[in-house]
């Protein structure tokens, strides 16, 4: 005991491991922990659950920097309880996400998921093929924080029109109209295309579910990037087969990898990717943007600077 | 004899057909033609070659009213000869052709073409897809006209470096750099994303051979969008075996459509698209806005307003 531990559940480059070190010089770092350090952990840089019930009966745990920008997966109630810090990792994947939602919308209007499918079948499709201008088609973000504002300006950027969706309305630059989360159900008709983004709260659990594909215009196409478990999969099967939308691209699903049963694999109104959105080679970086800033206000007054998670709200 | 005949090679909306008697007041509108009436045709909307030896034959065809930007398929020659007006389809599909180069270019970086191959291998690849940000990407537009302007826009939304390439090399707004065609081979290696937009012209033909390739960054995606006998296809094949270039994308071929037995059908770095760049739902208000325009300045003056076609360039 007595030693004072910051942990980072994986290698990061060694430029980093000095800055940290300059930052917090009393302080031990490790990238594995042994039973007798494990209660000796103050700062923990990603969650590791294999360590979660010691690092929990701990009280030298502070503050968890999350990896993500989605903390649903982390114990919260318990960190509320004893007042442990949580940062998140939002912004990190922002610029990926966005231009993952960015090539979906741009795919899907120029046919060029159904081109690869016709490729692998050796297919020559002609002009048969759908096709749309993106020129104003009406999007709605659901989700307004920084991966929204950022697909919103890309879509501006193709003259698409751009509706958002936030907890209370409240407006938001980039977005001709925002709307409260209780409103999606009126509003959801009159787009397009419409992208989920949320982070996964008691509010958006299955908040898309049947009762909502039917109010969902024909022709749109719904794309989800926030979390599997706000989307309830089998009413999305349903909803496709009868039409009630056009098209899904879905990178989250309720259970991952999804399963092989599923029916989703064979849809061709379906794109299926495997949780990439957020996928970034400048990972490192970014993360210790974030995470180093916290660490010089930790080390000066016990506050995080950036990204700080309200532990009651979940985001 | 003694009609005059304006020959629409399709049929047209009838809002379009009364505007056009309202220019034109003096000549009869045609979608077919008769042998006797093939003489008096003096106006030419797209070029139907059924009739091309009888069109040319007679003194009475003034102007032809190309469909397309490109106009490689039309007797120049001919054309020059008899001082015929020429006007292309320039502009009609500039929107749809730069949301198709930016749908490959995000499709590609964000590994979505890969996701949608391995759906229909029913395979989950986890994080194994490839992914590249877009920021700072150098885009190589091969082009500078109409398209290719609108392509530099809507890639530097997303933080790229644009380059160009035109005849004589001469600046374009938008482009951070621009050179003539003969110095291609020079600095092609520097460019992660090569785009082919020209016309088919004695310079263009076959520009994208093997000694080209060897020059690429092994990195590079290549887009054709330009004209398919721009390109060698046996040596693109060799090229790509070799991994001289990445990846690439192909909506124009040598030879349409594709021969089944062409190698590029089983490749995987490699997407084939059916010469659907270009498709627009709203072709007829757009091909209209350039005929009735020419339509209205020809029976003023016997002069065409817009996209008049220089017969000794060919484009």
């Amino acid at each position: 005991m007595g030693e004072k531990i910051i942990y980072l559940d994986r290698e990061f480059r060694e430029e980093f491991i000095d800055k940290i070190k300059s930052i917090a010089p009393n302080y031990t770092i490790k990238t594995d922990l042994t039973e007798e350090e494990l209660p000796d952990v103050e700062i923990s840089l990603g969650w590791n659950r294999n360590y979660q019930e010691k690092l929990l009966a701990s009280d030298h745990l502070k503050w968890v920097q999350s990896i993500s920008a989605g903390v649903d997966t982390l114990p919260l109630d318990k960190f509320a309880e004893k007042e442990i810090l949580v940062s998140n990792g939002s912004g990190i994947h922002s610029e990926s996400i966005a231009e993952h939602i960015m090539g979906i919308i741009l795919g899907y209007s120029r046919g060029l998921f159904q081109a690869q499918r016709a490729q692998v079948a050796k297919k020559w499709l002609g002009s048969n093929v759908h096709y749309q201008p993106l020129e104003n088609q009406k999007v709605l973000i659901i989700g307004t924080g920084k991966i929204g504002k950022m697909v919103a300006k890309k879509a501006t950027g193709f003259d698409m029109e751009c509706y958002g969706i936030n907890t209370s309305g409240h407006p938001v630059d980039g977005f001709k109209q925002t709307y409260p989360l209780e409103e999606l159900s009126e509003i959801v008709s009159e787009m397009t295309i419409v992208v989920n983004i949320l982070p996964l709260t008691e509010e958006t659990k299955g908040l898309f579910n049947g009762e909502l594909f039917k109010k969902f215009n024909r022709q749109a196409v719904l794309i989800n990037v926030g979390r599997g478990a706000s989307l309830k999969t089998d009413e999305l099967v349903v909803a496709l087969n009868e039409g009630r939308l056009a098209f899904a691209a879905l990178d989250v699903f309720e259970e991952e990898p999804l399963p092989y049963d599923s029916p989703l694999w064979e849809m061709d109104n379906v794109l299926l990717t495997s949780h990439i959105a957020g996928l970034t080679p400048d990972f490192q970086n970014k993360l210790m943007k974030i995470f180093l800033d916290n660490l010089q206000s930790y080390m000066t007054n016990h506050e995080l600077k950036v990204n700080q998670v309200e532990l009651n709200k979940g985001y």
